[in-house]
């Protein structure tokens, strides 16, 4: 029985998720579905992969992972499956797998377009059934031809030093408003203090519990990189902060 | 092991959709529940109708379509379970099940309503024993006497000749904010060219991805209709139009 | 095959819960998950005590819910697995078990911090490999030594009686906009007045189907407990009220 997780752009109003949902249990009727989530906003590429990237490993071996984030539907962008660490990624070529392939000896084959595909909606009528036939166990080598070339990935901004300080960058802010950055503990040392837009907030803590209802904080968040949040509130939302917001760590 | 799908307008945020779930697994441990919807706003049985339309042919035969919109629960309308094209289906009487029962061979019987249900939640205390038990293998007529009389079925507006236009109108739109109409593309030939509100689109497109980032672009979608939308935005947002808004097709 | 139902404020949007059910399908392939909700206000352990009050006893014996709300996660407070009527539950000591102590013979362990938990996401490195592992059928004695002392409780206003009245207050709004009180039927005879905000909403009516559209109704929900609603509307937006508001029984 092998698990297929779906990350899709899609929402939850509407049929789309139940209209591929269908299409994988047609063709592979004892998969264990998960949903990562459909609240992608639409487009929105950077935020699959960084919750392709914090999801994937959590599921045992064997599992295949469907994302379809997927803005270019219906141009020449390759769609892909591949292989790597013992899991399956069926989705568009457009930077979405980005975290898997860092340091992974990856397989991958270009699935052909099946002339009946909507060219709106390939996530139901060209990755589903990949991903169901994976998931069936067809070797990946039947889903098509090898892929030449490399495929795309993202490019990110890397903490860079500016003088006595390290300067990284906020990458994702979450529901609870908590704003997830890339500076990693390696590079925040015990005794820097960490700063975001002029305002001091102190050196690493352990978690938000540290600090009392209100306060903020910074500490190594449970995807291993820093975070800062607001105890019982929202960071984002106080600090007026999101996405590529910078924050320094002054180390002397 | 048989699919349950769950459509209703319960929200996700409450405890009814679990309710109904732990109901289904008491009866049916294994079935396989899969959400379609439960966004649906309260009591709007045409959105319903058109989701259920979209998905439950994308199901294995045998799944059971549990299908609760119902403004009317503690009415006298009629509560039905169904067998049509090879699936199952659940739900009140209340126009639904409208594009199921197009040309199909549609056996009915009426649920009786058990003295214990509560009379405003019959999702959990009387759809959901017939959903599961009919997943179960339960003949359909086991679960009630033959129901009298036509189903309920929505009317809809159909597309009309204004002199040398047709003259559609907008009957849904998705989180995306794309326009689906109620135009075929069997009513719109390559020559035609579509407007909305006096603005021209054009002819029909492939897909969004023909236009650049921004551009407006009409379509046949993946449901079979044609589509209005704005590539990587929102047509619904554009335009300022939603379900009822006309489209015209000019014809020469 | 054992179901592990979900419950936590995590939301949809990120990869949070899709890390749990990585967790929980690492060490039980073969269980069946239920999400309850996710939707959860951050932090509002009442909130979460009510869907858990509502949602447990609907599924089979055996079932095992996993209910994160856990404002204090990173503190002392205790993390808890027990048994009660024969479902397993596994979460932090906070008073989200509390409907489920009532009455019950409960056996119940601690859980042990594993070194490599973080601080901020024990749902995923601690209550799930708990909540996995009772699915699984782990007797619970093997997760951890006996819990010490009283688990936290709840307190509740209890409805109370102001001459010839009885007033309660509302516990819980749902997504129709629904009052949820704490009044039951027992305390309000057929011939009491029910009393918003010094508006009369008559007697306790069935089913909100009992009043035309527009209309207001006090009856007794599908949880047992006397609501308020608007038919085809919310009464939560009507009347401008929410938890803690204040409903009245004229008695006489």
């Amino acid at each position: 029985m092998a698990a297929i997780t779906l990350l899709t752009d899609f929402g939850t109003s509407d049929s789309y998720v139940a209209e591929v949902k269908g299409v994988l249990l047609g063709i592979c009727p004892d998969a264990v579905l998960v949903d990562v989530s459909h609240a992608v906003q639409p487009g929105d590429v950077r935020a699959g992969a960084y919750l392709l990237g914090r999801a994937w490993f959590r599921f045992p071996r064997g599992t295949v992972h469907l994302v379809v984030v997927d803005p270019g539907v219906g141009t020449a962008r390759a769609a892909l499956a591949l292989r790597a660490h013992g899991h399956g990624f069926v989705g568009p070529d457009n930077g979405l797998f980005t975290p898997v392939l860092r340091d992974a000896q990856v397989e991958i084959v270009t699935l052909p377009l099946p002339p009946s595909a909507s060219p709106t909606f390939q996530g139901r009528d060209l990755f589903a059934p990949a991903a169901a036939a994976l998931a069936r166990g067809t070797p990946l080598a039947a889903l098509g031809p090898p892929f030449r070339g490399m495929p795309e990935r993202l490019t990110y901004t890397e903490p860079r030093y500016e003088g006595k300080s390290i300067v990284g960058e906020i990458v994702y802010v979450d529901r609870f408003g908590t704003l997830i950055t890339n500076l990693t503990p390696e590079l925040v040392p015990p005794y820097a203090v960490l700063e975001v837009e002029g305002l001091r907030i102190g050196p690493l803590g352990r978690t938000f519990a540290d600090v009392p209802t209100g306060g903020l904080v910074a500490y190594v968040g449970s995807g291993g990189a820093v975070e800062i949040a607001v105890r019982d509130g929202s960071a984002a939302r106080r600090l007026g902060m999101g996405v590529g917001g910078r924050i320094r760590a002054r180390l002397g």
